[in-house]
Order: C-alpha cells, then sequence, then structure tokens
C-alpha cells in the first residue's frame, strides 16, 4: 500500500483533506484577521499566472484595465433596489477616519472622527463604475465601452474556506455598455466563452458553459452565465459568471447615450467576474493523496531542479550541473512561454525538498546526484504519473539531454493529461434522470459523490420556481445552470411539474 | 507663438497645469469618493507598465510575492508603540459588519452588526506582515524572508492630489526579514538600488538617493533611504523609500529564530515602497505644455497609426495598409521587448485623434492618409521634438519601409532624450551653497523654481535637529536626503550649526 504524502485522503474526508492540501502545499494560511487569509508564495504565484493568462485574453477581447475606488459611499446602494437587496446584507462599513487612545491607553475610533456618510468597502463595483460610465457616455461615438478590473473585494462571511469563501477576496471585475441590447448580450456570451476557454486551456478544469435559473441570477441582472466545474468530491463550483444587466443598472445610475438619430437612449450594460476560488476549484479537481498536481500553465515553476547534495566536496560539480540544466531549460519554450525552471539551492535536506515540490505539485521534479553527473543523466518524476505499479514512487534516471529535448512535450503532455483527467471525471459523474424519485435517491444520505443530475425542466417562474428550490433546498440541491448548445431534445416532460420540458438543468450539491 | 494643445502652461501656473495634463490625457479623475482617484485606462496602463517592470527586478533579486489582509486589526498596532505615533492619526477604521434601512427607509450601518474589535484598513502592513514572519521563521534555515505584495493602502489625507496624495493609492511593499543587521542593512541598500535603476532606466527620470535624516525616517525604523526626483518646478517628489527597521518590529512582533548555535535571536527586517506616486513624478518631469510625454518603456501604446478616414472608398485601401504596418511593428523589437503599437480606428475625427495621442504622450503617432498609401510613405509625429524651429507641428513624411526598419532606433532614443532631459534638468537647479542668508535668498518668495540647494550639515539630533527643523519649515523646506556616496569632501562646516560637518544634504520644497 502506497503511504501517502498528505495526513489526510480524499476518501476519508474531502474536507479535512482540502485544507490539508492548503497548509502543505504552502499555498495560503489562516491570517489571525477574521475571514482574511493570507496568499503564500506559492498560491500567489499560482494566482498570477491565473492573472497573466486571463488578462491577456481579456485585453485580446478589445477590454482595457481601470482601476476604481476601494470605497463605495453608502448612498451609491440605494439607487439600485434590487442590487442592494442581493449584497446590503454583510460588507464592511467605515465609519470613522481617525484612531485616538482612550483613558486606558487602548486605541479606539477616534468619535470626532466620525464620517458624515459611512463607506461601504466594495463588494463589487456595478455602483461606482456605473457612476464613472454616466460620465464617460453621451454620445454612441463613446459606445461600447470596455472595461476591467483586478481588484480586492469583501463580502462579511459568516463561515469561510480558503480560496472557496473568504470575506476578502481578489477578483477581476469586467464592466461594459453598449448602444444595443443585443451588443451588451453578445458581449455576455463572448466573455462567457473566454472564461470556459481559459478554464479548459490554461486551469485544464472540464467545464460547463450555461445560464443560471431565475433564482440564482446576480441581483439586478437580467441574465446570469455561469461556468460550473466538478470537484473531486462531485459537489460542483461555479468558477465564473457573466451578467447580461439589460437596462437596469444604467436606468438606476443614469448611463444614457445620444444616439445616431440625436435621439437620448439608456445604454445596456454587462459585468463579468472570476476570482480566487479558482484556485480551489484547481485543488480540488487536481489534487490527491499527496497534494497539489499543478497544470503546467499555471504552475509558478514548471520544473524544479533538486541537487541531492552531501556537504561534500563533489557538491560543487552537482551544482554546476544543475545550473547549466537550468539554463538550457530556461532557454527552451513549452506551452507557447519560455520554460519556467527553479534549481533550488536552499539549506533543506533533499528529500524533504522532493517531497515539498511534490506537494505543490510543480509539474516535473528533477533530482540530481553524484552518480547522474558521472553518468550524463537526471532523475525525473513526473507529478501526475507519480507511481509505478508496484507502488513505488516512479523516478526515472533518463539520459539529461534526452530530457532537455524532451521536457517541452511533456509539459504539454501533462496539461493534456490533466485536462483528460477532468473531463472524464465529469462526464462519468453526471446522470441524466427522468424522474423525481430517481434524484431522491441519488443524493440519499448513503451515497458518496453522486455528482450531478442532468434532467428536464419547465422552467418555471414565480411560485411554482419556488416550489422546485424549496424542494431542491431539502436535498441541499441546487439547479447549476442550463447548460449552451442544447438542441431540445431530451426535453420532453419536467420532471418537477410535469408540464412539457423547455430544457435540460443540471442539478447538484455546490461549494 | 505656438498654441499649445492644454489650456494652461506650466509657466501659468504649474498646479493647474498638471490637473490639466491628468485631464486631458485621460490619466485619472475624481471619482466622487472622498480623497479617491477613478485610474483610467491610459493611467492604469502606466501603473501596469510600472508594475511589469519593477515587479520583474525585484523578483531577479530573489523575492516573492504574497497577498496579506486589506484588515488589520486595531490591537495589531498597539504593539509597536513608535510606529503608531506615526500611523494612528489618520486611518479608515471599520466598525461594522451589516447594512440596514432605518426608518425611514435609508440605509445605515446595523447597529447589531458592531465590530467587538474594530478593524483598520491597512496603511502599511508591517504589522499584519511581522505577525506572519513570527509564524514563518523558527530557524536560521528559514532566513531570509523575502517577501512582496502589489495592493492598495489607505490614508487618510485632508488634502488630496491626483496621483500625489490620495486617501487610496496603490503601491508594492516589499517586507524582508534577516539573520543578521548586516544583511538586513545590505538588501535595504540593495532595493534603494532597484528603485534608483528602476526610476532611470524605466522612467527615464534621474533622480537622488541617499538617506533620510532623523526627523524624515519611517516610524519605527533605524534608517530611511529614499531616491527623491525633481519636478518641472523645481520641488522635490520622494519617489520611492527603503527602510532598515533592525530589531524594532521583530521586538514588537516576536520575530525570533534559533541561530546555528541553537541561540534565540531576534530578526533584522526591512520594509520598502513605491507607488502610484510615481505616476505623479513622470507627469511632472517628463510632460510639457502639450501634455504627457510618455517614456517609452512604460508606454502602454508606443506606436500609435491614426488612419486619414474620409468615409470614401479608399479608406479601405488606408485601413489595410495600416494593419499590414501595425503587424510588422508589433513583430519587431524596442528596449527588450516586442513593440507595442495600435492602430487606432474609433470613429473619432482624425486630428481629434492626433491631438488626444500628443496629449497622452505616446511616444510616436503615425498618420496615414491616401497619398501616403500611394507614395508608400508614413507622416511621422515624435511626441518628444513636437514642433519645428517655426513653431509648425513637426510631422515628418518618411519612406514606411525606412520607418519601420528605425522604429526601434526611435524610441530606444526618445528613453535616451528624455533621460538626458531629466539629468540636464535636475544638474542645472541644484545649488552648492555655505551659508544660511544664501538659502534664504534662494528660497525668497520671489524666486520662481529655485530647485534644490546642496548644504554641508553636522547631522545635529535631538533639541539641535529640532531647531533645523523649524528654520527649514519656516522656509516650507525640508532636507530631502543625504546623497550616497559622498567622500566627505565638501563638508566642512555645518550651515547651520557652525560645528564641524559630517555630509551633504539636499535642501527643497516638496510635494
Amino acid at each position: 500500500m502506497i503511504k501517502h504524502a498528505l495526513p489526510v485522503t480524499r476518501a476519508a474526508d474531502f474536507s479535512a483533506w482540502y485544507q490539508s492540501v492548503i497548509a502543505e502545499a504552502d499555498l495560503a494560511e489562516e491570517s489571525g484577521v477574521r475571514g482574511c487569509m493570507v496568499i503564500r508564495p506559492w498560491g500567489y504565484g499560482i494566482w498570477e499566472r491565473v492573472q497573466r493568462l486571463l488578462d491577456d485574453r481579456i485585453k485580446a477581447t478589445g477590454h482595457e484595465n481601470c482601476y476604481f475606488p476601494l470605497f463605495i459611499p453608502l448612498s451609491y446602494f440605494e439607487k439600485e433596489a434590487e442590487h442592494v437587496e442581493g449584497f446590503a446584507k454583510e460588507m464592511a462599513v467605515v465609519t470613522h477616519h481617525r484612531l485616538k487612545a482612550d483613558a486606558t491607553g487602548r486605541l479606539q475610533p477616534d468619535p470626532e472622527s466620525k464620517l458624515e456618510e459611512p463607506l461601504v468597502v466594495r463588494p463589487t463595483s456595478e455602483t461606482v463604475i456605473g457612476t464613472a460610465f454616466a460620465r464617460w457616455v453621451q454620445s454612441w461615438r463613446d459606445l461600447p465601452v470596455l472595461i476591467n478590473q483586478w481588484a480586492n473585494v469583501v463580502r462579511w462571511e459568516m463561515r469561510t474556506r480558503m480560496f472557496l469563501r473568504t470575506s476578502e477576496f481578489l477578483w477581476q471585475e469586467g464592466h461594459t455598455a453598449h448602444a444595443t441590447a443585443d451588443e451588451a448580450h453578445e458581449e455576455t456570451l463572448r466573455i462567457l466563452e473566454v472564461y470556459r476557454s481559459f478554464a479548459e486551456e490554461c486551469l485544464a478544469l472540464h467545464v460547463v458553459a450555461g445560464e443560471k435559473p431565475e433564482n440564482e441570477r446576480f441581483p439586478g441582472a437580467v441574465e446570469t452565465w455561469s461556468i460550473e466545474a466538478m470537484m473531486g468530491d462531485g459537489k460542483a463550483l461555479q468558477a465564473g459568471t457573466s451578467h447580461f444587466l439589460g437596462t437596469n443598472f444604467a436606468h438606476a445610475q443614469n448611463i444614457r447615450f445620444q444616439n445616431a438619430d440625436g435621439q437620448l437612449e439608456l445604454a445596456n450594460t454587462t459585468s463579468w467576474g472570476v476570482s480566487t476560488r479558482m484556485i480551489g476549484a484547481v485543488i480540488m479537481v487536481h489534487g490527491d493523496d499527496d497534494g497539489l498536481c499543478c497544470p503546467p500553465r499555471i504552475a509558478p515553476w514548471q520544473v524544479v531542479i533538486v541537487p541531492m547534495l552531501r556537504d561534500k566536496p563533489e557538491d560543487a560539480a552537482i551544482v554546476d550541473y544543475c545550473r547549466t540544466l537550468q539554463a538550457e531549460l530556461a532557454a527552451s519554450r513549452a506551452l507557447g512561454e519560455p520554460v519556467r525552471a527553479l534549481l533550488d539551492l536552499k539549506p533543506v535536506k533533499s528529500t524533504t525538498k522532493r517531497w515539498n515540490w511534490i506537494k505543490k505539485g510543480a509539474p516535473l521534479v528533477i533530482e540530481v546526484g553524484g552518480r547522474d553527473v558521472e553518468g550524463g543523466n537526471v532523475s525525473v518524476i513526473r507529478r501526475d504519473e507519480l507511481y509505478r505499479e508496484d507502488g513505488k514512487l516512479d523516478a526515472r534516471v533518463v539520459a539529461r539531454d534526452a530530457f532537455v529535448g524532451e521536457a517541452a512535450g511533456t509539459l504539454e503532455a501533462i496539461q493534456a493529461a490533466l485536462h483528460a483527467r477532468s473531463t472524464a471525471a465529469l462526464k462519468a459523474n453526471i446522470v441524466p434522470l427522468s424522474d423525481w424519485a430517481a434524484v431522491e435517491a441519488t443524493f440519499a444520505e448513503d451515497q458518496k459523490n453522486p455528482g450531478w443530475v442532468d434532467v428536464a425542466w419547465c422552467r418555471p417562474t414565480g411560485a411554482e420556481l419556488d416550489q422546485v428550490v424549496e424542494r431542491l433546498k431539502a436535498l441541499k440541491l441546487t439547479i447549476r445552470n442550463a447548460p449552451m448548445g442544447q438542441t431540445g431534445e431530451g426535453a420532453v416532460t419536467c420532471i418537477f411539474t410535469g408540464k412539457p420540458a423547455v430544457e435540460r438543468v443540471l442539478i447538484g450539491r455546490a461549494y
């Protein structure tokens, strides 16, 4: 039996396993500040890769980055009633602008510094960005406005889980304004496709793009679209959303323009975002009982070279050999970029290093000892194929030059293999069902990892929808989305109402 | 006489001119939120360039990026008395975590959501990062810890000026911990050199690196070093600081390690930062009466192609010609990177476009009309040499192929020319003086742009230093720094006390 590197396995306790990956891979830790985490270098390095790759795609579709204030005056939230209803509940509120020591010498907010109007720490920036759009947009010539922002946002969460739900988190939020509803709708779907292809190609996550049901829409949106990924325990994780806001926000924020005929019209707007949650998805899809397995495209280091030093004179030759190896790798390219190769010279025992890098999920860990130098070899550990059939660690001795020549191809193969695994896991864990009893049986308490079910429904609204939501809630279920590109085939009878169905939707438990 | 593009000249009103550059170049604008600005795409694009180039240099010197919480519990500030004294005054304080509509329907902080311990929005992160260091550092093997963070910070400012002093601003803050004072001191100066060379090579700013006097130190620091740049009106702007904190913060935050002999020691720490202020410096050094002049290395677009369209069938051929030009430029490299070339196809009159890009400071603006296409030419406007001797706009018709071949060299020449100008301006505006009366005369009210003076002093401390600071304050002056690499030559008698001098310092008015 394999003795894995983590103290707990996925099978034993998925939630504890998730926390242990984060700890053992040095991704993040509790900060001591309620609901906020410290993102450590390896976790932040993954986020930097996400930012770089996604930002390139956001810019390639014509968007520009801006920066808007962290603080939003309270009155801004009063303009958009439905939006407030959805967001006004849990937000950090700044009420004072100065500290003062009290009689006992303890610091307190200085009562004399009380703000006339409290400021909310942005939970999202529709209101403050919409106010800017109202200034910027005068004529049809000013449209479209295509803006993105990388920022921190705060939503006061009672129960937090690192990367998945923290009071402060990092994200990008896109905001656009268009002359027509069609253009705004097209933008909403264009971005959904950016998110889908980014998740598939860069994060190696197979995701389902589709429309959220009415009850899951962003507050104030006309339509909300999402990409949904399936985690290792079968639960869903909403990994990105794109909202078609129609003229709802433009109306509240007075974003109007003179059209080509000289008439005033309301703009149509969109908003869309992904966050550090995506790292949670990467962990729960690509992690295993030895830690994280990082897709090469987002690995801060793709190849880590560990010299096996013994405090002996031969060490110098080993380090030299490794340096040359690192330089050659760094001069080569994989997946469209220079290979990111690290030579780890920290004063740590080399077997500890090996396992640290395995737990962090470096795609290739290369060990070099004295015998490798003599033989012109390296020892290669491929993170996604860690063990041989006999359960031993699969460290293959390979000729150094052959390894350098094949490294790019191997990284590409790892990226593809992780994606293929994600696809297979998703497909294996979606069950089409046609009656409610089968849904209940699937999600009965003794079922482990039930995945998602795929059912037809009539897209009810109002009280009828409320009833559906209640029935699902009793099983801790939600409708994830109605996948795009449906032909209508297979949507015969609504599983909830027995009425004629209009589409199929995916149902599951979710993070 | 030249009719410049801005509504106000530097000579007429430098402060109004500064605001007009920011407005006319679409760099930023007031947000409607007190003390906070909106950084618009062109301004944010410059910041993204600053981030990319400086981040590369910070990483090349061995630092890794992390992310720490926005909020700092009040109690953290009570640990470091001197630090609190310096910072506790003006900070945004979060006291509630929920909103609620009052009887009149207006939103208010919900009294039931009052936090037990208020949270401060970080003005800087020494306290929260130090707390993490205390967890991370156990043994000499864990040192050095070399961390950087890109983040927003908030200092409640009463009088704000865009980029120079805003309540919220963007910056990077580096924090490191070392086994010895020598290593921490070396780090402090290593980073100062990173900042100096970055300012010179990327921002084309000639700066003076040196040590701040005791009264200008960061609260809690043992030494504070800075780079100081001279603005177009002769005032100084502190463009970056690097602090040697000794064991002061380590003591307050309990950052201890076991040394190689098994004994517990306090770590020595440093911190260092630059902010969006740097963009203010770029404006005030490289701006002129036609707007910003953006150094090519930090210009979001280095070459902007403006097709001169007339709503005629020939337009298609012009656009094609421009597309090919743009593709060829984008495939070439300048200053170590691919050339950033934009084809501006917005529905705006081409002369308006021309002047918009001049005001934004795109290094090269290329116009292409029907005649250029026929003749195989382009019309080139070089932003740093805008006018001919006769005062006319210097738009040169050049053979297209020759232009493409020379573009990289021209961008490099512009970068060098801006730096040379900055150097010349600095040198021309520093006057060495040896008596106080001459200082008073230099900074008399009728003197425009007095620049800085360079004087010898005895480096007084305590009450003697206070007196010096008061004398300077009466003339609205501060000591900027004591430049590095002094030989001791020229430091004979202290201009303030008449005692033997130990070094020369630069004195000026400052932003």
